[in-house]
């Protein structure tokens, strides 16, 4: 099978950004991605949007971005999956050069969420469960999904409060190293503990924000992506899986069968282990989602992500940093952006260029993993220098 | 490049359906294209969902159709290219064969558009040019969008309104022999002349309905398709391209650039010429779209649409008998089930399984033409029996 890699990326400032409209916001990522790879714009075959979309007022905004970049005539679709829409623009980008549909294609991940009041963001947000269910006749909004696997994996496995604070004040003390993230200041578990309580046990610095932003990679095949730069980074395997869109359906509460399920397919098509993983982004939507994900990815067993996180395994310096970026908790979650900034972060952390935020990357290979609704979707992507 | 055909299909009934929601409207055609493939569900390893959204209640509206079908763990993600959200999910799931991932895959499209009121509507729609601009600002709904190019077209090449008529007479004619269609009526050139303008030239039979339906198809790899059926229909060509989202940036009003970009790539793909084609769907959300579609795609010569209605070449027992199915103008236009909607007829046809509407298929070769917006998406796919 021929090789693709990412050659090139852009990424916007996020956080609440009245100053621009949705097309302006994604241009901001497309214009960095495309000066840094040095490809044509007539060479770019084709344009992955991803973005759930409600929240602004383009219904149709892959031709919005693409007008406004200069793509306009490149072939272009949106792809949503939920809060995973960013990975698969990317696993859609990734699929149109494997099969011989043009060299280049880029994958551009934009949302802006902050627009519309606080009660219609609960209900937009809340809808991504099962709507017709679980919203409507139970009222279940987002957090409360959350809560529900919070209290399992607390009393499954004896995960505290304090655990899922230390994921909070982790993620903001990245965060506060990255000029593009939403909030840059560092916080403390006692803090984080003693915050308004939203549905318990989770509480507001247990929860990511709401976000605009946007996020873009150029990729390229093989042959042309040694033209275009000497660093390039690999997609060497990509594992996607869905569940039920009722979480009545589920077999369980501590963890994310969909992220199991996609975390084998990736690690198999990239003939990795998850000991191989130098440095990761895992989706913490909430401080408890990031816990789970360590053992759905298999970089603890079932039950240990807690003592991961006491024991600074995912730190700098740890066995596999998690979340350099600030994660979705500190960065900020413009959903359909997400998996492209989390793309973005990795290829910076395998070339080198993370600056303060840089991991050892022995092995060359990092990983990342990017969650639709609560386990609707889920995608992860292994991504190596080689 | 490894080969995929389409080796089942499902479609429902097209109409006011209020008997369903849309997990249960796209499990219809999920279930027909199961039973006639004779596949398990386990060995789909891929579920693209086309839907626009916006229309009814379910924003994750992929997870929804895969627990309901029993999909649930599929790769899974909703493509949208607006009116040609069927067709982007049909390409999506044609990369995905292709490109390795996976030997089986579907594509469903789906829309539920009844169930909101017409003011709703007419702005869900409308806003499906350049919102911002041309919807917000200068009051531009979807039929005054289609009647720019009509009074163009009109006015550069002599056609009349009563040419756009006879498009609407052949629909309907076509409609009234297919039991799926919305509407199953046969119409003269005299009513659809005398209904009501909707914005001159377009009256109300130059337009297509709101409607409710799905359709799906389930694809498979050269070596997996032989064994599942006796009758593959090849997916030979598929184009797609795009132009501004703003059609005051248009270089012209008498045909769809982005059209006449798709059909060549979809031509040179498949290496046939228009004159190849045995039988055709084009996209006539307008009558006026059908006639211009003519000619973008190669049917005939820019400005001989017209002709080519008069002459009857269209219908059956002419040249390239184009949308026996009824179009969307008879059948109905679900936005995000058309283009496999489209895919399904003319795998019928080439199968020679389409009864009284059945075309001459002399080259073994179909066309399905599908646009999103104003000629925002344009994507053709050529199918062939061998």
């Amino acid at each position: 099978m021929s090789r693709v890699a990412i050659v090139g990326t852009g990424h916007s400032r996020f956080g609440r950004r009245t100053d621009v409209n949705v097309g302006e916001l994604a241009f901001e990522s497309v214009k960095q991605a495309i000066d840094e790879t040095g490809v044509g714009r007539k060479d770019i075959r084709n344009v992955f949007v991803g973005s759930a979309g409600g929240w602004y007022e383009e219904p149709l905004p892959a031709v919005v971005v693409g007008e406004y970049a200069g793509l306009s005539g490149a072939g272009t679709m949106r792809v949503e999956a939920a809060c995973a829409s960013g990975s698969a623009a990317l696993k859609a980008a990734y699929n149109s050069i494997v099969s011989g549909d043009g060299e280049v294609a880029m994958a551009v991940g934009v949302e802006k969420m902050t627009e519309v009041d606080t009660p219609t963001s609960v209900e937009l947000i809340g809808r991504a469960g099962s709507y017709m269910w679980e919203f409507e006749n139970y009222g279940m909004t987002f957090p409360a999904y959350y809560a529900l696997y919070a209290v399992a994996h607390m009393n499954r496995f004896g995960t505290t409060e304090e655990d899922m604070s230390r994921v909070a004040v982790k993620a903001h003390h990245y965060g506060s190293m990255n000029p593009l993230a939403q909030f840059q200041k560092e916080i403390t578990v006692e803090k984080a503990l003693g915050s308004q309580v939203v549905a318990w046990p989770l509480k507001l610095y247990d929860a990511c924000p709401l976000t605009d932003g946007s996020a873009a990679v150029v990729l390229a095949s093989e042959g042309v992506a040694k033209e275009l730069t000497d660093t390039p980074v690999w997609i060497r395997g990509v594992g996607y899986s869905s569940d039920t869109a009722n979480l009545s359906r589920r077999s369980d509460y501590v963890g994310l069968s969909a992220t199991v399920e996609a975390a084998k397919r990736a690690y198999s098509m990239a003939k990795v282990t998850p000991q191989d993983i130098d440095v990761a982004t895992a989706h913490d939507c909430f401080t408890i989602a990031e816990l789970m994900a360590y053992e759905d990815l298999g970089f603890c067993k079932k039950g240990e992500g807690a003592k991961m996180i006491r024991d600074g395994e995912t730190e700098l310096g740890g066995r596999i940093p998690v979340n350099l970026d600030g994660g979705l908790k500190a960065k900020g979650h413009p959903i359909g952006a997400t998996g492209i900034s989390m793309a973005v972060e990795i290829t910076k952390q395998l070339r080198g260029e993370a600056g303060r935020r840089q991991a050892p990357t022995r092995n060359g290979i990092g990983l990342v993993h990017n969650v639709g609704g609560t386990g609707h979707y889920a995608y992860v992507t292994v991504l190596s220098r080689n």
